[in-house]
């Protein structure tokens, strides 16, 4: 089944957003086992968005758009598709309701005339109802083909996508598709791939696949059969064998499990608290770890000492190292760990200090040369990395190497 | 003039990355005052990129393309578009010579044969050098009609783009295009709306749009005229009255200076060092302020105080107050505020305490409740928020309205 996607908007047409919807639907699409060949962004005008739904109701066989839903003039989408498609409009009292309780739960006094505008669906349509705004989605089928419209913000399209689109469109499938998710940290993407080339080529049901993000890489793993039994037993035995090559590297098989959330479980499970001591990070770490719920638990202090006099001040770092090595060397990243524990009285500390960059760097050490070190029961780790890119990349990346370096340092002590 | 793009690449209808070339290309075709009514997504396929480089030649002045320059087989934009053109192939010397160079200059010992493939470009094409990577940009023009090709990545896209297709694509039009952005904190984007309805509604030329960030409200004003300078004097005024409409709401008419770089030029401008204290935001606003090249001029060290405990020890939270108005309350906020300037001996200390989720709200207290203090030489300010969204959307907010808070403080005391 091929499917194709149509983002409607002009603020998409004047770069005000990124379109990051598309995103969202084409990776749901292709965990769905969908084909996917065309992605198209319209403005909202009546013609060109005719146009462009005629065309891609002849070549695919679903449609799926977001936007132009809104209650304003502009917003034309369920109008142009009930055109193109020859449904007529009808007021859905369901949705009327609907908004109506909406707008009794919200600080708006009056509910605004376009609003009822909302309330008329093409007849016969599929009504989804919108949990987080007023513009219900709607899913449309005419001579075996399907036009799915759906709200434009992602607050409000993503939900309805995950709990009633995306159902649906799985029981339009002969085949059931599952995939796993194997995230690892501390080793490149074609190193994995290496580790892993035979498996990739060899294998067709289930499909492997690697893609590269920051710090990480991720590898899933896709298989079709009749049933879901079935399709967890393909991906079995290759799941096993990728975990058994990757060993440590891999942090977790969940889905929605980030590298900070593999990290606080870790400290959770062994029973430890943990403290960080940022230098050219300056808390984006320790913010990391904080946007996991329940945090508290396991941290409960960090320290920023951006400079030498806070090093000293806070983390006892010896001014005799800060003069020899200098604030970005091995010697202070180690100190500044062992201090942050004695400080803070927690188990381990994650210390991390670097130039950022722009300037500052020279010769012997470069913009990017990060030390990230952790202290935890009297034993030290301490990792360096020449980073690539700006400011805010030789960051992000000193982040992600900072909380992989913790999940190692635990896992050797503990296992 | 019409304008539309292609991005050409399997990865995107597989959901793999999110398309920012796409909004980067649009926001600079709108800042040129080209029309765009397109953007199409297709993948690495003969017949399906042909067809769409052909629709989008017959309706659109300009084309701009980008990925599907690379050296394998897949990538094959370049001898699609010279086939649809019309252009024989042919080896550039050139691009030849700039390739061997990159090889020389990089980690790799040979170079793999399949570069060589980068040197062929359409005969009598413009071919745009790449300073980030080795497959050359490409201008062809056929029949009033143009082609742009760029490579996919953006870190050698955008550079291309920015130095030699802007110029080429201003070069065009008969009316030089300027605009002037000016950036605002602390009021909502229908608040501005409202202040500046009538000048929106009554201008044609220049014309003011205003776009909504988390916790900002950019607004633009961008004109047309014969020249530059002609261009420069209706906006003039324009600009003015609207920075006189918004008053202290601006912090900065500059495109690219963002909110902490506002903050950090105050800071400097009056010999301020400011720390931060921080419970629910957990390093964040301090990695902001450190996002800013030079920020150790202005911040030497921050505290992130995430247990009662550690406000008590660090910022010297009375017990009492804890107990008797809890740790997110307007008064935990101001001790947190007023004892970071004790502890640090700094000039200033913005202080975050609130409720991130997704547990321990309650109805007195829901998640998103957030107070934000500033102590700057004994006086305090403090403010409550109510925010929505997710952990991670409720934190980032608290971040914005903090640093916006610092800059107030600032421009109170100061001016």
């Amino acid at each position: 089944m091929v499917v194709e996607l149509i983002s409607v908007g002009t603020e998409l047409l004047l770069g005000n957003i990124v379109n990051t919807n598309t995103q969202f639907l084409a990776e749901k699409c292709a965990l769905l086992g969908l084909s996917m060949y065309y992605q198209t962004v319209v403005g909202d005008n009546h013609d060109r968005l005719a146009q462009t739904v005629r065309t891609a109701l002849e070549r695919s066989d679903v449609v799926i758009l977001t936007g132009g839903l809104g209650p304003t003039e502009d917003d034309m989408t369920k109008e142009v598709c009930a055109e193109v498609m020859g449904y007529p409009m009808e007021e859905d009292p369901h949705t009327r309701e609907r908004i109506e309780e909406y707008f009794r739960n919200s600080a708006y006094k009056v509910i605004p005339d376009n609003n009822w505008k909302q309330a008329q669906v093409p007849a016969g349509a599929r009504v989804l109802d919108n949990d987080n705004g007023t513009a219900p989605g709607l899913i449309l089928e005419k001579d075996g083909k399907i036009a799915v419209l759906l709200p434009g913000p992602p607050v409000e399209m993503k939900p309805m996508f995950i709990n009633q689109v995306y159902p649906y469109l799985q029981s339009l499938q002969p085949e059931v598709i599952r995939s796993q998710m194997i995230k690892i940290c501390g080793i490149g993407e074609s190193a994995v791939e290496e580790k892993l080339l035979d498996l990739i080529d060899g294998q067709t049901n289930p499909t492997i696949a690697t893609y590269a993000k920051t710090g990480e890489v991720h590898v899933r793993v896709t298989a079709k059969a009749a049933d879901e039994e079935a399709a967890r037993k393909i991906m079995k035995p290759v799941v096993k064998e990728i975990r058994r090559r990757l060993g440590d590297f891999v942090y977790s098989t969940k889905e929605n499990e980030t590298l900070e959330m593999a990290v606080v479980k870790l400290l959770e499970k062994y029973e430890l608290t943990a403290t960080t001591a940022e230098s050219c990070t300056g808390g984006l770490l320790a913010g990391r770890l904080v946007n996991v719920p329940g945090a508290s638990e396991i941290f409960r202090e960090g320290l920023i000492t951006y400079s030498n006099k806070a090093k000293r001040k806070y983390l006892d770092v010896s001014k005799s190292t800060l003069k020899k090595y200098g604030a970005v060397s091995e010697q202070t990243a180690k100190e500044m760990a062992a201090g942050g524990v004695f400080a803070t009285d927690s188990d381990v500390c994650v210390a991390v200090t670097g130039l950022a960059g722009p300037d500052g760097g020279t010769e012997e050490k470069p913009v990017g040369l990060v030390y990230i070190a952790t202290y935890l029961k009297g034993s030290v780790k301490v990792e360096s990395y020449h980073f690539k890119g700006d400011r805010a990349k030789i960051r992000e990346q000193a982040v992600v190497k900072a909380l992989d370096l913790l999940r190692r340092s635990i896992l050797d002590n503990y296992r």
